[in-house]
Parts: structure tokens; C-alpha cells; sequence
């Protein structure tokens, strides 16, 4: 059977902020910017989840486009939209919420979740519409 | 000279959340759920701009684009962008800052700011990529 | 209290075909050409409703977003989402299915249902991302 | 019958400059800026054309929108994709190729072309993604 | 010579049902809910075609994009736009027309159209404006 | 650390024409078609930049978004924004301006232009908004 790719696109909204803890607030600022506002901004966050495996005869499917929008919703989108990343996601605890850093941290939400069968693929993390971060768990 | 509209598009990315002071957290959780987290949540919002003119003969310009960039740029970007729109907005202190209240506030940071012949004509705000909401200072 | 619009977008995928049951089935070619392939085509069409009030000073809402999208899946998407058309939606019998009908149907659909105060204003119906229609109710 | 307006979009991809040819090439690097550029620059325009009436019980249509894009096609884009705006056009010669101008211009092209009971009620034009110009014939 | 990826765009208008004829019209139903539908549903697909190739010297292209746009367009466009994938369409005969089945069968119909040297290197197909499949031949 | 790729998008207006110098007008006319209009056309042209690197556990970054896009600008953006690619730019001289052939040329623009521990992974440079090309060093 060919192996075929299947995408789902979902979005959040959340507030959140770059700062390294051991850094000095004036560090801070001086290294993230706008990004380092002790008050915080946000985004809309597009992710694009992205999963490989064999097509079952029976469905046509590799695995149903509902089934894998549900799992993100469940494992990732319910924690994180309409959140703060730096205080209400336990996951997220200690990191810096750089989207380097989330993407890599929702990929561990995800690879062990999927049906037997079907590995995660890639993920894609867009912070604005111009500017995305890409991870394959290497 | 004919009459022509020209629309220049900007975003930021802010911080804020739904609350009205006059209620208990309570009633804030319930009338607008999600939005009201007190830790905050965020958008990449997208703001249209558009202006009204007749075409000046010299130039082929209602306005510059690059003006009106510009403009909306030092009198609203500026001021909105990487900020928690809440807490770091001296023109929106008092302001739920619901996507209605936010237009209507944009507006009149940009309403007196045009070269004299060229009046604003429509705000479009962007919240997310499916919602947005526009003002004509009815 | 200021006037503002609030559009909300949503999409559904339908199967439809144009066809005049007054003529004969090579008129019906003639006139629509592909469109009236006897077996059906299909769309994801895109539906931007627009509304229309003041600003409510304790919510700082026309009317909140979800309020808005959950009015117009009930009415509306969920009746045709999915489905045919042609076949499958009481409201739509006897009309053909252009876009230009269909605006005007899904007007009908909403026009009464919207909250005091609230006035539909404006719906734009795409059929393919580089095709649409506008109805305003005139 | 109810009035629904009808939206094609197309694109066409050529040159210009700005220039105005009463002023130095100095006055117009100092107006124009980089638009100025003797060596010509282009842009992938998209434009919009919206017309109007009533809709025909026959067929469903105002227009069908293979009949408006053919229009549009020969009455505009065949004159502007891949040319120079301000060398091969005849209908533009001795205009200033400024979004606002050309926008009238096209106005110009399509507003007598339209079978009966059609109006042109308004034309969008895109010079970037981000910038745009809107013209309804006043 | 360098190798490049060329890709091109383009849509088409289908109806389709999910439908697994060794299976019960209830099974059916379970199984793919709306999507099985009897009298059918709809989508305004996309298509991405990517080949790959060394880039000619004399040319600059490894491929025209007129050249490969007419290719998808004769071997695939065609045969799909404005028809059922599940009654029209003989190189579909017998496949539950699943993204996943579409765009292997997409594969088949172009990897041995392509001018020598150029490769087939990846199709995407969208169902939905967030989600879609990719195929790379494996 | 993990290794995340990175991306940015920038534009750039252009104005430029396919030609082969050791041809014939005639001959280009032939081979290129519109593509070779004498008097120019021109693209917005859009880029994405993709590079790829372990993330740095101070910051969170592989690179700042903000830093790649300052390198993207200085090296290829501000030399050919509001230019004749053809013309005006000495690291495209003796090049037939092809999307492959700019891809390539821009490649070794930015390749050695990055950060250490930063490679560069990836372009995609789109000529329209359906057409696209890809260039990975190979």
C-alpha cells in the first residue's frame, strides 16, 4: 500500500513573553525586544500537524482527517488557546515560549498519541504569518 | 478628478483580555468565557486602513501608500504592538477591549491625523482570520 | 453609542449542479455548460455574514462572536454542509442553486433570527477563492 | 427580483514606473522614491470586478461568472499581463501608472461593456498584498 | 547544474461520497459520517504539482510553468473539474475517493507524462482550505 | 538540543523578461512567449527563507525572526525591491532571469551570510501566487 502524508490545520490565541529567568530584566529587554513585555502580547498561532502512514484498504484513509483534528484539539489546542504559555500550561512550565521551543514541546504531546500505524511526521508553527518554525523530532 | 479609496493593511501583536470592572469574576467567566482568563490571551491582529480622496494630478496620489503606512504606523502600530492592550495603552485605559472597542478607538487616534483632502473612510480589524469587524464613524 | 459591523466567516462543502427544469437537458448544457453535469459537481464555499448594531457598553460587543457563528451553524451550515443542494435541503427546493440564489436564500435564513438591535447587513458567498456574490437584502 | 452584485477576480503581472514627465528626474526620485526606478519595476496586480443587477429567474445568474471573467479578460487583461504599463498600453498613455489611475482607467475599459441590466458598481485593485485601491465610478 | 523544484497551482470543482461497497449503508454512515452522504458532497480541490529537474542552460527553466500547467491540466484538470469523482471519472473506477486515493491515482496519471530529465517530485492535494494530503510516490 | 528549521517571508517588486541573449528576438518570442516582452513585465515576488539549527537553551532560539529577515533584507531584498532584475542588480549579470536561475543566485546571496551553527535549508521563491520554485543547494 503507498504511504501517503495527512495534514490538519488548527489555530490558537495566546498571550505569552521571551525571558530567560536568569537573566536581568534590562537582559532581557536588551536580547528579546518587544518580545521580552513584562505585560505580556500574543498571537494567533497556526499549527499545521502532519502525520505518514500506510493507506488502509477499507477507508481509503490513513487516518480520518476528524480523527486527527480531535486528537490535536484534545492534546494541544484545549491547553493552550485563550492561555497565558508562560503561567496556565503545565507542559510549557520552565521553558521559554520561543516557537522553537513550543513546537518542539507539542511534538512530545503528540508522538505517542497517534493510532498504530501512523507516525507523526512534521510540525509547523506559524507565530505571525510571515515567520514559522518547523520540527521533525530530530 | 474622480474619487478613489486606497487601503494600506498593518498588524500587531497584543496581549489583552474580556473584562468589565463593574462585574464579579464570576459574571466575566460566564458572559465571556475563554476571554476572560485573567492571565491574559493574544492575537495577531490585522488592521485595513482605508482613506478617501480625490487624485492629485501631479502625482497620480490620493495618498502615498508609504504616507499612509507610515501614519498608521507612529499613531496606532507603535503604540499597540508587542503590548497588552489593557495595561500598556494610554488611549484604551477604561476600554474593554473588545474588537468593537478597539476599531472605534483606532479610529479616532487616525481620524484628525490625514492630509487636508483625504478623509478617513473604513476601519477593518481583524481578531482572528475568521472574525473581524469594521467602523465608519457612524 | 457607536455603530460597528461584525462579520464572521465560516465554509461548507456542498454538491450542487445548475439546471432549469423548464428546458431540455441540452438546453441546460448550453446554457451551463460544465455546471450541469447530470452527475453533480461540488464546492467548499466560503460565507462571510455581516451584522450590524451598536456597541453594548457592558460587554463592549454588537454581538459576541460566537454568538454570531453558532446562530449561523445552526441556520445554516448544518443544512448544507455535507449535503446536496439540490436534494437535500428543504429551503433550497425549486430554486436553482447558483450563488446569486443561494445568497439570496441564506439571507431568508437569517434575517429574522438575530438578536434586538442587531440587523443583518451584509453576506458574501464565495463559490470557487476567485468567484463571489454580495446580498444586502435590497 | 432581488439585486445581488457579482465579484470576479484576475490578475495580470507587468511594469511601470512613476514618473510625471513635467519634473526633473531628480523631483521625481525625491516624490517617487524607488517607484521612480528608471529600469522600470512590476507587480503581480489582482484585480477585482464587481457588477450588479437583478437576478434572472432562468438562469439564477446576474451574470455568469465565465461571461464577466471572458469580459474582463479581453477588455484588460489581455492589454496589461506581461506589458509595460507605461510603453505598450494604448489606454494609458500619458497617465501617471499610479494604482488610483489605473484603477479609473480600467473603469473606463469595462463600464460600456456589460449586457443590459448590469452595472459595474465597483472595481479593487491590489499593487502588493497589502495595498490596494478601490474606485465606484464617482 | 543546479536542481530546482518547480511547482504549479491549480483547482477543480468535484462532487464525491465516501462509500465502502462491501459495507452496509449504515456501516457507512458510521464510519464516515457526512462524508457518506448518498447524495453526494462537494469540494473546490487543490493541486499542487512539484517536479524537480537540473536547471537548462539555454532556458533557465527545468520546466515552463505554461508547459507543466497544460500538462496537469490535460491529464488531470480535465477529467475532474466539475464532475463526480465517483461516477465520472474512468481512472477512478473502483477507489474510495479519499484524499489519500485521490492523490495516489493524481500520481499515476502524471509520472509518466513528464518531459525527460524532469522528475515527479511531490503532490499536495487540499480537500479543505486546512487540510490536506502529500504524496511523494513511495 | 533539537534541531528546528526556521522560517521567514519577505517580498520584493521587480521588474524583469526572459531572454537568451545568443537568440533571436524572434527566437526568444518563440520559446518565451509573453515572458519575453522587450519592454519588461515584473512579479511581486515573495521568498521564503528557511534555515535550520539546534535550538540555543539561553534564548530559545535557533535564530531571531527578526535577525533573519534583517540579513534577507540587506542581501537580496533592498538590491532588488523597486528594480529591473535584468538591468540593475550586478550578482544577476549574464543570467536569463528564470525563477530557477534567481533561486540559485539568491542561495549563494545567504549561504555564507548566517550565523555559525545556522545552515541554510531551504528557499521557495513563488513568481505568482500559483507558481513557485524550490532550490536546497543541491
Amino acid at each position: 500500500m503507498p504511504r501517503v502524508k495527512v495534514t490538519t490545520e488548527l489555530e490558537f490565541s495566546a498571550a505569552h513573553r521571551l525571558f530567560n529567568p536568569e537573566w536581568t530584566e534590562e537582559r532581557n529587554q536588551e536580547v528579546f525586544g518587544g518580545c521580552a513585555n513584562p505585560n505580556w502580547h500574543g498571537h494567533n498561532y497556526e499549527l499545521q500537524v502532519t502525520v505518514e502512514g500506510q493507506v488502509n484498504p477499507a477507508t481509503g484513509f490513513v487516518i480520518d482527517f476528524r480523527d486527527l483534528k480531535s486528537l490535536v484539539d484534545s492534546r494541544v489546542i484545549e491547553d493552550l488557546d485563550h492561555r497565558n504559555l508562560d503561567l496556565d500550561v503545565p507542559w510549557l512550565t520552565g521553558i521559554i515560549s520561543s516557537a522553537e521551543n513550543l513546537v518542539v514541546a507539542i511534538w512530545a504531546r503528540l508522538v505517542d498519541g497517534l493510532p498504530e500505524g501512523v507516525e507523526l511526521s512534521k510540525l509547523i508553527l506559524w507565530e505571525t504569518p510571515r515567520s514559522f518554525v518547523e520540527y521533525t523530532g530530530e
